[in-house]
């Protein structure tokens, strides 16, 4: 099994290492990764400058991009392998709800979705993890499971891991997204030069964290794990927008 | 009504202004948008700088961050008014299928989402284009439609509108994404001090274009109204996800 | 004559365009400028990514890069015409003393070096210039002075004008830089995620600012013109090196 | 002693590591140096965004700002020592005549110049140097001869070494810099979007590399040390220019 693997937390990043070690167990791995940290970056992709890679004594290849670009680049031509997979993580820190849209982890998963299995983001719920090891043994047993008996092929699967001892876990549990509060408000300070700044505010508390999300399941020793689509349409909406759009507009004749 | 307004082409974009002129017929226009292009951005958030906002001569505050930041900021702090409604756009070119992952647009949207009202993103289909009064005028109606007929809060709608007079419009349509094969491989090339470059290739052609799809619509001549979803859960994998995980993995007890 | 104008305060600056307005009364003018503000960008080079121009509908061309780039490319291919002089300013800001190893102003005039007649760079002595026309009046007497009777080619005049009406000003004298203090420390900070940051501090007050000194000169009302040269190497200190070097190293036979 | 080392090609460079670890032999060492390469920095100040500092598993520091920005933090708080003196390198490739300038490296030791020793940045002759141990090797023998018979304090020595076994040296000599014919063209091309796109052009051939020049040591295997200095003030033309400065002007009562 051929497994590419990428993070946003750049190449140095332990939970990279960490998962790169342990899914080297059960396939060829190749690493892909930005060349530093590049959290909140989202599907953002560099179409304005060229990208360049260089590889790392430790096999990585670095490339000064997103992690979007990593697993682009990867996938249209920088691999030396064909991959089966894309394994992103292991994220310092839960992507958790509203989270997933700006991850960068989610993202380099997201980009996996043209190969024939389906891709995976894993992060452990701590931003100073002391449990890699518990994450790196999730992600192997997953993705595992998933050469043996596979899902949709255009599924993202958004894994988060209690940061714990592997034995302190409470189980495997399929969620859904939970979603948070409005951000906090923007913090406004001067810089030394008396100009005015502006920082964006901390993420929200959680709104809908009860039984059955992500959040809930973390918060209660839980491996999280949420089926993701690519597709964004809002399927159940179809029909009552048709309806709506009649009359909406003014006839095009006029 | 107050309407937020921004984009992603950035502050001096000629489809921002037509917007934004075109709004101020119905409600209070604000304008908070990118110093610069910033195409591809998808919802990527400015974490590690702060931000910097600067008010144009035209009233528009100009900020030096991802249009995600633009609205984020507008919607924490910045804004001297609290806004109804977020409406991106006219974007330069398409947003069709799987390009809303990446779009910029289609992401200041999605910030819009803790707003009472339905969020927009609105696209001309052409790069140069040639007739944005007809997208600015679609933008127009179908603001006043929502504030008057409202639809579900969390909706996003995704609108893509072709360049042609308006009188030679087909109608309006509500779609599903399509999608696009993998993308064109990547260009591999020289810097001048012979070092090697990668420039992420072009998006793949259409694969899933058929009756139904926003391609489809633009093709023919029809404004495309996507509804999307902010939460990614693909709920209809959950039972089966469900299913899957049972003795997926070794007992935590081991 | 052909006179090549550009800045490090960005394309928009006020200074800038009342540089080009007057120094279009003596000659042909052209603008090639950064798109937005690289003060402090010293002498830098863009080797790492391409650069992009476009042209703004005054006519200026903006570059995304710094100002030694701007003038780089305009003097080895972009510029439609073989400029006789670069003019860079007109800053918002002085540019005293030690200043000038960091002003991006001067690293504009300084790239000049290879024309066949004298560069300048021109400040005003006020970051919320009042008098941007002193400055503009000054630069374009000075400009008619450098054709009709020329200095060496390789002088970069680095001119600061005090901030007040033409009638104010107390004269032109030639000056030496003075030089400042160190720095003020380092402002250390937590950003809103309680992350360690460090702003660089202001600069250093005035060491030798004694008379004969640019800021002596500025503060007295007069303009400021110091002769600086783009050979740093330090001759008068050859000699010595030269005695110094004699049996300072291990011999290489060893 | 206790030196303050940094350089332009980034943390992670064989040359600044080679240095540090030959500076130790002599005394304590400190290295402040850029997250990643920043050649052709120049004398760049980051003012607009903080600055951020980690400590690596080495125990150098990495900051995400240029060559200035690291030796400035350094000086003014965030040095756990007092440092005499700054030692910048070694830099992969030659910094000869006109590229002093652009140069990152050079930059570094300028901003070491308040101190109460000279600062030196040190270059070896080639890209892929094979022979870094003779570069560090004169590195630690020019600084024991700096403490040991100190030069004036305002003096940077600007070292560049052929890229040959120790032995091979045929000496040390005091240089003055050469400089460079007009660089080449700027080199044109399209991005994969169809974009013009401009990179700057390769350094122009050597103009001035006759007997004395720092290009001419080197080519013939010697050591180069040029004096450089800070102050740019051009004396030898102040009573030029202030001759050439009567009448040149409308007098301010006009």
């Amino acid at each position: 099994m051929k497994i590419l693997v990428s993070n946003d937390d750049g190449y140095q990043s332990p939970g990279l290492i960490a998962l790169a070690d342990a899914l080297r167990t059960i396939g060829q791995v190749m690493v892909v990764a930005p060349d530093r940290d590049r959290s909140g970056a989202s599907n953002s992709l560099t179409l304005d400058v060229p990208l360049r890679a260089s590889r790392m004594p430790n096999g990585f290849l670095r490339v000064n991009g997103t992690p979007t670009d990593c697993v682009h680049l990867a996938l249209t031509g920088l691999a030396e392998i064909d991959p089966d997979i894309v394994v992103a993580g292991i994220n310092h820190g839960p992507n958790l709800g509203d989270d997933v849209l700006y991850s960068g982890t989610v993202a380099a998963a997201t980009e996996g979705r043209f190969l024939g299995l389906p891709a995976m983001a894993i992060s452990i719920a701590s931003h100073s993890p002391q449990h890699l090891e518990t994450a790196a043994r999730v992600a192997v047993q997953l993705v595992k499971r998933l050469r043996d008996q596979p899902l949709e092929a255009s599924i993202i699967l958004n894994v988060n891991v209690p940061d714990c001892p592997y034995a302190q876990l409470q189980g495997f549990v399929a969620t859904r997204l939970g979603n948070r509060h409005k951000a906090e408000p923007l913090v406004q300070a001067e810089d030394p030069r008396g100009q005015c700044i502006y920082w964006i505010g901390a993420a929200g508390p959680e709104q809908d964290a009860g039984v059955g999300t992500d959040f809930d399941a973390v918060r209660n020793g839980f491996v999280s794990i949420t089926p993701l689509q690519v597709d964004l349409t809002r399927y159940a909406a179809l029909t009552t927008l048709g309806s709506w759009l009649v009359n909406c507009c003014e006839k095009p004749e006029n």
